[in-house]
């Protein structure tokens, strides 16, 4: 695997404006912990960069390295590119000399994964998230060309979600890609057994279940995890990332589970809003946990120990329903 | 079932301006054969409106009474909102009077879905379909709001296809949203059984499989078909869904097989290039069959009867590799 | 000046689809009362459909012929180009078969009004309104390939208003642009004596000056008007137009007055609010006239006649400064 | 004149983001030579950045201590808003460090305005450069509220140019806007008496003529320039900036003269091109001088003594017409 693994040394064929902080391809690739972070929203719905802020801050400070700015849990598919794309240039400004940002610019669309990918590099992201295309779907050539335009417009993860996108990447559509200068790795859904069999081909991946991500670092040979609960315990996660500990790996699954009994980002949402990390004000199609599960939410932080794994509560607390703020519309 | 239907005649609770030429719900639910129509494409990635008039021209000819604008086999997915409410409000303009204009203005996003919902009855169409959130999912809850919050804006068809959005509309919801006095009924893609239940209760059913359409109006009593492959044979599809004919449905079986072999629309694209109804031009990620296939294809139009069934075959060719353009971006 | 006006008659190079309702080019020369029509909004700030129905359904009535949509007194230039393109797209699906629909798509960038004036076209659009580039102002050589850009669209208006674009369209470029096929003539406001001018040359021409457009008309050899006050005086301005009337000509000019002692739309919003033809609801930066201003403004409506001239009014009143609404944006 | 004065050292009341590099009020007041930066382009019509980001280098090299970015100069009327919020956000991201980006996130439409400087500010730029309605119009009232609003997102310059906007920013409005906690100052184009009145009253004024900049400083009391010519000779400009040299400013007329024989940036981006600053690529409406007035400008720059006082100068020559390319569209 050495051969094809060479490739992936070489350096980016980027035409876009080399950024005063650009990360090298290898360094990206070390990442072993980045957060699919959470987009926070004022009453009316615009960005709250307060509470943004605020989250990042404490992220960096309990070992994240890296963001996924606007991805599925970021709700970056309830974004104007204009927004997404102003997120991303507020995340490089802020903290782009402390983590590596890297921009969900994928779609459905090709035109639209080109301009946004584009843009996401001329306002100074580190790297590219893309996606197949889903719900649209296409042949595996179609797939495939399409992955690579993206990758041209600089480094980028590609990212595989069956469950989402009702399409799987097949190995061999991954395989050619990873042939390609631009590429850093894959953010794989489907277990373990997937990224065993990529690694040993020499393929970087990172877990995209939080479930499974300690052993798919520890065992199946993943660089380490894109992470959804490490919004909510960025130390414990970064720990379990840093050292095999099956025992605390075990202490984070009745959370971890909680967090995904609805789609992501629906109990995320849920509970940052219960940490006073932002305000209950959800985008829809979003709908907070009912109470009975918020209330259970709320116990098994406790139990993690509080505010010593959570570094944004403010307020712990179950809320009522009518605390919560859903937002239709941008008007 | 009959209390329940008794809601489907109210009035639309439609705040938008009443267009000259509106349908009732009731003519709307008798409509036997709608067509997701092709958006055909220019060198540069633009609309080809004269091939699309040309098409809908041949459409109207041979039977079809309504049809999807900008539906997943249409592109919407690829389309600006402002390309795709053109389309709507050009389609209304020209074609209006002689058949029903549905705009396919759902989303993901429920602002996308609301604004794009609101545009298209401003500019006159006479009814939309409605997408349960794809890719970024929710729960149930969050997916009746955002599909009722499409229902508010005027006559809506719920679309059912979990094999692009990897989350079924579960029947409760359905049940739910029949309550709903702007619900025209369900595009559903699960199958007969479904539908012959759905139909029990007294909801109106289109199907959304081509292959199982016939069955799906005769046997399960669904109102009609919301089909791809009526792009290409329009007559023999309006003849399947006038009366039973278990041997025409049979006859048409393998082309309705070729054109699915890849994800939808890649076939029906190779096709009506073939056929000279549009001009050979993809917008990526979508990529025509490869040579051997679309031979394949010509036998089988051909041995439907060439011209005969298919009204805008101009010149019936398999076309070279070469001849196919492919638009990446709208620059 | 008959060679060059043989050249207007020429079919138009309009590559767009052709509409059921397309408009001659000879048939536009020859409207006389074109009303550059309000745009009403409800609270928040979208349109109010119903209340431009009903505007356009008493513009009808009292013999208008022609609306400029979205127009610097419709504020064309406060709307994102998709709801301007909407707007469009519904007068032509309501009202295309009664008048002619000229949308005002041109813009100061060349691009911009390529994009618009394409999709106006697309919709259904009967003619466009090109204004020579404001603000970023440039050479007469760019002023003229930007102008014949939008021409080359369909058959267009140009719009010579130096008071508000900064630059005047000298009569060399107007000269030019005459021999193009789909130029339809000049809405000039730079007086009388310069449509005198063109008049001879076999420019037609429009008055866009109210207070001037009756001798414009009837001594200086307009074709007719593009009119601000017709929005409320409809009946009256076509009189004006249909023959020679200095009488009453000499009656409406307090009111004409009345409407442009603040730039145009502040009188119209104002009067049409104290009208009830609209909600008393205006986008910034347009404020309402002060009380003192509309009490006078009702004055010299009901000397007119009140309802018999002003079709559209509903209950005439000054209003309070607490009954406006201003919205600053569109959240 | 004290007093006006103290409310200008009040805190900002900005919401958004404080960012990193945030510059105080007092500081931007200060800043003597401001360039109002040339965009340069891609022959299909993008932005080049590798010219760009080359350009601003050479400005901060030679004594410029701010940009505005996207002005009229920059064409920004030219850019979509998505455009503009990147170039912004790049130049934060690259130079902000280095000199104040101010955004010309201005507009004629009160929502656009606010929309577009509010996106400034969340991807970091320092100030902002708010414009009165031009095209539209307002009345006063209008006018001051328009400004108001732009400011109240962070720190502003206000710009008054009548030549392009039609409309004077009356002396009440500015004194009104002066006590804006936001308020920096002026660009004001309607000479230096106006901008000595405004000094002797505390306000703070930048020149917007070149020809007059030197003497606006030295005589009339502004603080400096906000500078065309300085994209060709930006350390001449700077030497004029930092004292009185009544025979260096003598001797840069007639290059200033030639900038602005058409109107800007007509004569910037034949020079810039002639420099090979940038490409030879204009978006409409801009077009090159002719060959002749080329030919001057070579001469006129060499006079000034050629590289030395132009940086960016790679290979001066006058070109041909055939090497101009003109982007009418993003297509």
């Amino acid at each position: 695997s050495s051969s094809s693994t060479a490739s992936f040394a070489a350096a980016s064929n980027r035409v876009a404006p080399s950024t005063k902080a650009a990360k090298s391809v290898g360094d990206i690739r070390k990442l072993k912990l980045i957060t699919a972070v959470k987009t926070p929203y004022l009453e009316d719905g615009r960005f709250d960069f307060e509470a943004y802020d605020r989250i990042v801050d404490d992220q960096i400070a309990h070992g994240v390295e890296g963001l996924i700015v606007g991805g599925t849990t970021g709700e970056g598919h309830l974004m104007s590119w204009d927004e997404h794309i102003m997120l991303i240039a507020h995340t490089v400004n802020q903290f782009g000399d402390r983590l590596t940002v890297i921009g969900n610019t994928g779609s459905n669309s090709t035109r639209e994964a080109l301009h946004a990918t584009e843009q996401g590099f001329n306002v100074g992201m580190h790297a590219s998230l893309q996606i197949n295309p889903y719900y649209g779907k296409t042949s595996n050539k179609g797939m495939a060309a399409h992955l690579k335009a993206g990758l041209a417009e600089g480094p980028g993860i590609v990212y595989n979600v069956p469950a989402r996108t009702s399409q799987d990447i097949p190995d061999e559509v991954i395989e050619e890609l990873s042939q390609h200068e631009n590429f850093l790795g894959v953010k794989e859904c489907t277990g373990n057994d997937r990224i065993a069999n990529y690694t040993k081909k020499g393929i970087v991946c990172w877990s995209g279940n939080d479930d499974e991500a300690h052993d798919a670092r520890h065992i199946a040979g993943a660089a380490g995890v894109i992470s959804v609960t490490s919004n909510v315990i960025p130390g414990l996660f970064s720990s379990l990332m840093d050292a095999r500990d099956d025992e605390l790996n075990e202490a984070v699954q009745p959370l971890v589970s909680w967090m995904f009994r609805e789609p992501n980002p629906t109990g995320l949402n849920t509970m940052l809003s219960m940490m006073g990390a932002c305000k209950p004000v959800f985008r829809m199609p979003y709908m907070a946990y009912d109470k009975e599960w918020r209330e259970e939410g709320v116990q098994l932080l406790e139990a993690l120990g509080g505010d010593a794994v959570a570094p944004s509560v403010r307020s712990l607390s179950s809320l009522d329903d009518d605390d919560f703020t859903y937002v239709y519309s941008s008007r």
